[in-house]
């Protein structure tokens, strides 16, 4: 993987990515539309939680007309987007409208505790074909795409700043994609966040008692079982967890206990691009039609501390609990934090089992 | 408050509430629509919390024509609805596409832990009248709903089953609605939910430590601040907290730690019908028009122990963050569970402090 690290007029870096040289040439575009980003921390005493604020949110890019695609290659340097033309595979670069940054300073005093939004948000172009998708990426692709989400956690899970390097795809209306070129986001942030922490807590208990990974055994159970794998390959598994929240919630893990996307071999990395588009085609596959979800990596914490109890895993969210209809979020989930699921898994497994992908 | 036990003929109850005695001669509408239902909870590992499995709501009426309303009385008894025609105020009744019932039983063993769905899902017809909603109804009838929240409280907290009871309200489509009759929804859990539990979690630490209620600190504070406090009479405040998740999230409380609805003191209950309905109005004033929402009440287990730690409170999330934009739930909330607002409660609570309301 070759890499070339980019300034962009504003100060934002830009990162280039390609599996072949990248011509010295490529300059970053410039100059971005101003975007003010300042970001504080407060306290949610009774949950137990920080809230982040990002004020200059409210105003980001919305679904713009195709010619404004700030994720397309520049073509014309007097019509700059964020990302160059030229020959490169991935690029990833500062959010002009984070939710974190690393010169965040804290907000006023207020009633409850607070504290700067001290973190990184990058954007991860996956590709320039503004008409691909994660899943119609060729598998090479895929892998230079795990070495770019690998290299990112080692460099933001170096920063003083990080405790915790979260990769992320939203993908579609749904869920409330703004830009539809095929991009990710990678939050880095200062504390281990909430739902990580508990799945670490939980990880960590059962490491201390068992001397073995707590997602390990379940990937055990779940090959076992067998009714709800879709993708089994030498190191890789893809399957609906026997207590999935989404109706299409997918898990993919390699089978040992990996803890974060660094520490996977080459073959694993290829095992885990295989598992990845086989996911991707099927659900595309399912309905005809592109699926929208969040996808989500959790893995080791970059906290300084060892964590033998961590074990990567990919989850995907899909909203859709059957054709045309949504799952939503609403009293049980948000009030009281009991998930309602529609659906069983192993019933929701048979359909995606059923999708016939191939593929190379 | 005049009350009536009915029983519909599958076997669901039905109860009517009156400020008036109650007509003998009302019956309750039958049949219904068949509908099996078979729930089942299994143990998430990783996240350490239930998820409930309810597949007989797949297929749950979805906004059904204004004619097939089967929340509006029955007028024709051919053509039976949920609740019988009559003089009475609200009616309540056991959800025909439960998620939790008392007589669920537990699913073959799999791989996770797993245990029977056991509780009660009611609905609550708020009004007659479909073209009423929570916040047009007269301060009598408020204050009748709290009555009937307050005594829904008592009946299912005392089931053995039952550890936990949230009433809640969906309101619009945006929050997955399928019925517009204006209603909302008790869930009476067999555990003390995720969310409730690590708020009770802190809020006992805090009482432990200070003698005192924690959230009524924080409404001393808000109190004291004023910047977010959007409504405030002799014993109920309602305020956008500090640290709102959602742009429009509001709460409402009484200033004294009462521990449920059971404990207010009629004054109180008028104080609070008071509040509900003019921050609902300033909700529908905002940008004249209905303003979707979910809301939760958030008070004292019925798990037998005593809560002087407990603070009944009420809880708004509305999804808009601005005229016609959504806050979606992504990558970071769904995630990471850290919820980035993308406004500040200072600035939305003088929005909602903008819209004058009067009534009586």
């Amino acid at each position: 993987m070759y890499k070339r690290r980019l300034k962009k007029p504003d100060g934002r870096k830009l990162l280039l990515y390609s599996r072949h040289p990248i011509p010295s040439d490529i300059e970053a575009p410039g100059p971005s539309p101003h975007a003010s980003s300042s970001s504080h921390l407060r306290w949610h005493p009774l949950r137990g939680e920080w809230i982040a604020y990002a004020g200059s949110r409210q105003n980001r890019t919305f679904l713009p007309p195709a010619q404004y695609n700030p994720l397309a290659p520049t073509t014309d340097p007097a019509h700059p987007t964020e990302v160059p033309g030229g020959a490169y595979d991935v690029a990833v670069f500062d959010n002009l409208f984070p939710t974190l940054t690393l010169d965040a300073i804290d907000s006023p005093p207020t009633i409850v505790d607070t504290a700067p939004g001290r973190g990184v948000c990058e954007v991860v172009v996956f590709t320039q074909d503004e008409r691909a998708n994660l899943g119609s990426l060729p598998l090479w692709h895929l892998e230079l795409l795990i070495d770019v989400w690998a290299d990112r956690y080692l460099e933001l899970g170096a920063l003083p700043d990080v405790q915790y390097v979260m990769p992320f795809e939203n993908r579609g209306v749904e869920v409330g994609v703004t830009l539809h070129h095929p991009h990710g986001q990678i939050y880095a942030y200062p504390m281990v966040p909430p739902i990580p922490a508990r799945e670490l807590e939980r990880q960590k208990a059962y490491f201390a008692e068992h001397q073995r990974s707590l997602l390990g055994a379940l990937i055990e159970a779940e090959i076992r079982d067998g009714r709800r794998i879709i993708h089994l390959n030498d190191t890789v598994v893809a399957f609906l967890p026997v207590c999935a929240t989404y109706s299409y919630e997918v898990w993919i893990a390699p089978k040992r206990p990996a803890s974060s996307l660094t520490d996977l071999t080459s073959d694993e990395r290829r095992d885990l691009a295989v598992a990845l588009k086989t996911v991707l085609l099927k659900f595309d596959g399912l309905w005809a039609r592109p699926f929208p979800y969040v996808m989500v990596f959790h893995q080791a914490p970059s906290d300084g501390a060892p964590h033998p109890e961590s074990h990567l895993h990919l989850e995907f969210y899909p909203p859709y609990r059957m054709p045309g209809r949504l799952k939503y979020l609403a009293g049980s989930e948000l009030g009281a934090g009991l998930f309602t699921a529609d659906t069983l898994p192993e019933l929701k497994a048979e359909e995606l089992r059923a999708v016939e992908v191939s593929f190379e």
